[in-house]
Formats: structure tokens, C-alpha cells, sequence
């Protein structure tokens, strides 16, 4: 007997007994959930793989759809080929609508038709990041809580005031609808559809065996970034300084909800004080798609957001040490 | 050129605008870093498409690499299609290998000959969640500190006696050769590439724009959760109360590195006092791999864990209210 157990123990290892066990006995007690991922040119690859990797984890059976057998190269980087089309896809559970480069499949009729045949019957129908874009263009989110990935709210709620759009859930839940932030944020969307399925304990122990820092209660909200919240003023403090020169990447990236620091390598031949009188000019007078005032005087903004917080918004340029034409476009925002 | 600044704001994001910039003017600047990653049967999902999502947003060049062209399915979710096979990939700055169903992979000479061909000119190489077994195997890691998924801590010991093999890290980094621990922790050992390659504040970009809480220092560490510590003596506790009837998931999971709850829902005729006496019959009198003494008395093990750390296992049975035949049998671990 013990010798047994010992055989078995080293034949698996734990997560394999506990796993596997689970994805049989379900499969024994009741059909496993058969999930269906959409797919597209483009599509984000985050956005679907943590998602399956959470249902396969939890041995549901998940297959992808597309509009053709075609094989898709999502953000260019990997070739999959689609498990079935629109035409011939079974009825799932579960229907994952993934973000991405989703400028021609959120309007696109036969994606839209078929995400709403699809959504008739499935118990739930979860959007991950600008998916939730696509999802709406089909009217059933129409009157429901929603959210997207961080950088998009604002353009969710212009688009679709027919929605209520909300920045502080990682993971939006409706009953039969569900989204989620952007990208990673899909892992969340998935554990919380297997806590409904399954039961909590399920759902961590998954989360345990992928190794991801799960935090149902204590989200991690980058919609409610400093960084979201101004990206208006510091986007335009970005394009100015470029016009100076070049972007070289980023120097720092930091803060909370607010305040933020964002630092941008910039190549310029000109003067750190050039770049810092070039990026004043271009805001001065400026009236902003989304309110704030036009006074900015020695590199500092002051700017109301849309929820009429007032913040106050520096500018700075520093040269890097030893390195002749590099310098560092400093903008911080902190809320006053 | 406020109706510019305007035009282009509306146009893109400012995720677009701030990630498109950086892998412009890296390419302008200096070739983009060329990423391979390894493809076999049953690779992870996760493994490479967190580590593939991070390089791609930092504007990084990736291709996918298999012994062959044919189609790969990992975890049979997913058919992807390799970029190139060993014969004719091109050499990369970064070669990545996953881990997922390694059984075969880890052994197979011609991988294991394309790894040390790639590692040869390759700036970094890094092993993700049971990769580490297969890089392991090419001997590359002789003398070196290395991670792998939480589970695999002790079977790498001791199949690996020529490693250093660490269990409070999520990324080790030996400089070349770096291996972070399973599926998940791959996102951070690619952001520890980023920040390595293009600087800390570009990788907390990334991670801003992928919606990823990476904690760098703080890292999120399973391998030293009591969980995985006491996990053998957790596996017979669940394996005997197998035997009285059949699992049906996962009730509770939840702890840190000095305690764990693990709760398993069980079918079982037998009654609650039946089911937890078959438990501590078997574990009366055996012998662990581990080490560990024979004490078992009303449901509590005296574990000694390989460290020497003393541990108090209990072990509960409680049928669910309403359900019959539904029990849920629950080990809680304290060190003492």
C-alpha cells in the first residue's frame, strides 16, 4: 500500500493528481464547459491565451472560432490556425470576445451575427480588453456595467453612452455578461467565471498552479492611474517634445492614482531649455477635448480632468551625463 | 497645430502612440532584439505567449521554433503553426524555452543540439516553468543558480545535483542563462529582459500596458508556500481519501509559508469518521522521501520537512449539509 502511494507520488507530481483529478471528475459528473475563443486577424495574444490557459487548467474543452479556416497571425508574432469557423463552430458555454487590433472585427456583420447567435444560448459571454468594443457593437450590452482596457475607457463612454463604463473593476460582471480590463487582466475574468462554475477554492487553487498573484478583492486598477487619468496633457507633451527630435524610449514610468511620473529618452540636438520653451508654446491656449484650464507658466499646467479634479502638471528636461544629444522629457502630474 | 495635436490624439491612444514610438526609433536606431521561442507538443500556452506578449509590446522581433513545420498543439487547445524549424531558424538575441508536457522534449537530442547551437551566440537564454528541465539537460546550467515551477522544486534537486537550485526567486538571472519559476512567472523573467535591454522604466511601461502588477522585488513566491513544502504529505492525505470515493474539485485553497488549508470536495458512502480514519490508517508507520516521523493520532501528523522544520498536519472529514454523500475532507499544515 505504501509502496503504492509512493509509486504514485512520483509518477505525478501534486498538481498533476490535484488537476487532473478535477478535470476527470467533472468530466465523470457532468459534461465538461465547452468554451469558444474568437479569434481574428490581429487579435491580442494575451488576451485569449490566459483565458484558455485557466479553463484548460480546469479541464474545460476549448476550442477557437474564426471567420476561416484561415490561420491567423496575431500581432504578427504567431501563426494559429483556427479550430472551426462561424459556420460549422458547436454552441459553447462559454464565449470569450478577445481585444486587439480590433478596428475591422468590431463591425464586421458575420462576426457580430455570430456573436449573437452564439450569445442566445451560451451561460456566459466575456469580453477581454477592446473586445468589449465589439461585444457592444452588438447592442446586448446595452444598459450594462462595463469596462475596457485602461487606456480606452474615455473613448468606451463617448462611443457608447447607451453603456454605463467603469474604471475602477478589473472584472465587470453582469450575470451573463462579463468583461474585463485590458490584456492580462483576462487571467482575472477567467478565474472569476471558474469561481462561479466551480467555487472559490477551485479558482485559487488555479490560480496557485499558474503561478499568478490573483487578488479578486484587492484588484490591480490601472484605470485609475494618474497615468490614465491625464494621458490627454501628457500625450501632448510627448508629441511636442518629439517634434524636437526623437523618442528613444522610455526612462521611467511611475506612480498611482494621484500622481504619476513619466520620464522619455529623447534625442534632440537642441537645448534642454529649447525642448522644455517648445512643449510650453504648445500648450499654451490650447483648449482640450476634455476640459482645463490654459495656464501654464514655467513648465507647469494647470489642468481640471472631466470629473473636474484639479491637477497640476510639470514639465522638465534634463541632458544625460556623457551621452552628447540625449536627454530626458520629464512630465508629473499630481492632483491638488 | 492644436487641431494636429488634436487629430493625432484622437487617432491613436496614447498606448499606441507611446509603444508604436518605442519600436520606431528602436529600430531606427539599433536592429530590433530577434526573440526565439521553442515549440514542441504540448508546450504551455502561457509559458510563451506571457514571455511572446511582453516582447512584442517592446516592438521586439519573434519567431517560433519546432523540430518540424507540422502543426503544434499545445494542451490541445491551441493548433499553432512554427515560424521555423531548427534547420532553418535564423540565430536569435534571446531564445526562450517553455515547459508544459516535457517529457518527450527534454530528452530529444535534436533539441536538445539546437539549444546549445542557438545558446552558443545567443545574448540571453531563458528556461520558463519546467523548461528548466530541458535546459538543464544540455548541460548548459552546470554550477548555476536556477527556478522552476513551485511543484518541480525537489525533483529538479535531485535529478540536478550540479545546479543551484533556489526556491524564493520568480527570476533567477545567472547573467546569460536566466529561468524564472511556472507559466505566469514568465511575463516577469521577460520584463526582467526588458529592463535589462532597454531599461527599468520601459519594463514598468510595458507591464502598465500589458496590466500586469509586476512586483520586481516583492515577487509573488509559491515554491516557499507550506503548500508546495508539505505537498507529499498533501498528496497521500488526498489520494487516501480518493480511494473512499471520488474527488469532485477543490472546496478551499489558501495560505502562505508557514500555513495551509486545502479542502477537497469527495463522493463517498462511507461515513465522515470512516473516511478519516482509512487517511490515518494509511499514513500510520510509513516512510517518506522526504523524511518525517510515524506519529499519528486523532488526524494529526508529526511532519519534518527536508529543511528539518517541524510541521502539525491535520486532517477533518464534514459531510455538506443537504448534499448527500458529499463530504468535504480538509488538510490544514502549521509549522510548529
Amino acid at each position: 500500500m505504501n509502496t503504492l502511494y509512493r509509486y504514485l507520488l512520483r509518477l505525478f507530481t501534486l498538481a498533476t493528481i490535484l488537476f487532473g483529478a478535477i478535470a476527470t471528475t467533472n468530466a465523470a459528473g457532468a459534461a465538461p464547459k465547452r468554451v469558444a475563443i474568437l479569434l481574428f486577424e490581429g487579435v491580442d495574444v494575451i488576451d485569449y491565451a490566459g483565458p484558455l490557459e485557466v479553463f484548460d487548467t480546469d479541464g474545460m474543452q476549448i476550442f477557437t472560432v474564426a471567420a476561416t479556416k484561415a490561420t491567423i497571425n496575431p500581432s504578427d508574432a504567431m501563426k494559429v490556425v483556427p479550430s472551426y469557423t462561424f459556420a460549422n463552430a458547436p454552441q459553447a458555454d462559454i464565449l470569450i470576445v478577445p481585444g486587439g487590433q480590433i478596428d475591422k472585427v468590431q463591425s464586421d456583420p458575420a462576426t457580430l451575427a455570430w456573436i449573437k447567435k452564439q450569445s442566445a444560448h451560451a451561460t456566459y459571454v466575456m469580453s477581454v480588453c477592446n473586445g468589449a468594443f465589439t461585444l457592444a457593437n452588438t447592442g446586448l450590452l446595452s444598459g450594462l456595467k462595463v469596462t475596457t482596457t485602461a487606456g480606452r475607457i474615455d473613448e468606451l463612454r463617448k462611443k457608447h453612452p447607451e453603456l454605463q463604463v467603469v474604471r475602477d473593476q478589473r472584472v465587470v460582471d453582469n450575470g451573463k455578461f462579463i468583461e474585463t480590463g485590458g490584456l492580462t487582466a483576462g487571467i482575472d475574468g477567467a478565474l472569476h467565471l471558474v469561481s462561479l462554475i466551480a467555487g472559490d477554492g477551485e479558482a485559487h487553487a488555479i490560480a496557485q498552479q499558474m503561478e499568478y498573484k490573483w487578488l479578486p478583492e484587492g484588484a490591480y486598477l490601472p484605470g485609475t492611474d494618474a497615468f490614465h487619468i491625464v494621458k490627454e496633457i501628457m500625450g501632448i507633451g510627448m508629441m511636442s517634445a518629439h517634434e524636437t527630435g526623437s523618442m528613444d524610449g522610455i526612462a521611467s514610468s511611475s506612480g498611482d492614482s494621484t500622481q504619476w511620473e513619466i520620464g522619455y529618452r529623447l534625442r534632440s540636438e537642441k537645448t534642454d531649455s529649447d525642448i522644455l520653451k517648445h512643449v510650453v508654446q504648445s500648450y499654451t491656449g490650447m483648449a482640450l477635448d476634455s476640459g482645463g484650464s490654459a495656464a501654464v507658466t514655467t513648465g507647469v499646467w494647470q489642468y481640471r480632468d472631466a470629473e473636474g479634479n484639479q491637477w497640476n502638471v510639470k514639465f522638465n528636461v534634463d541632458s544625460v551625463p556623457g551621452q552628447t544629444g540625449m536627454h530626458v522629457f520629464k512630465i508629473e502630474a499630481v492632483r491638488v
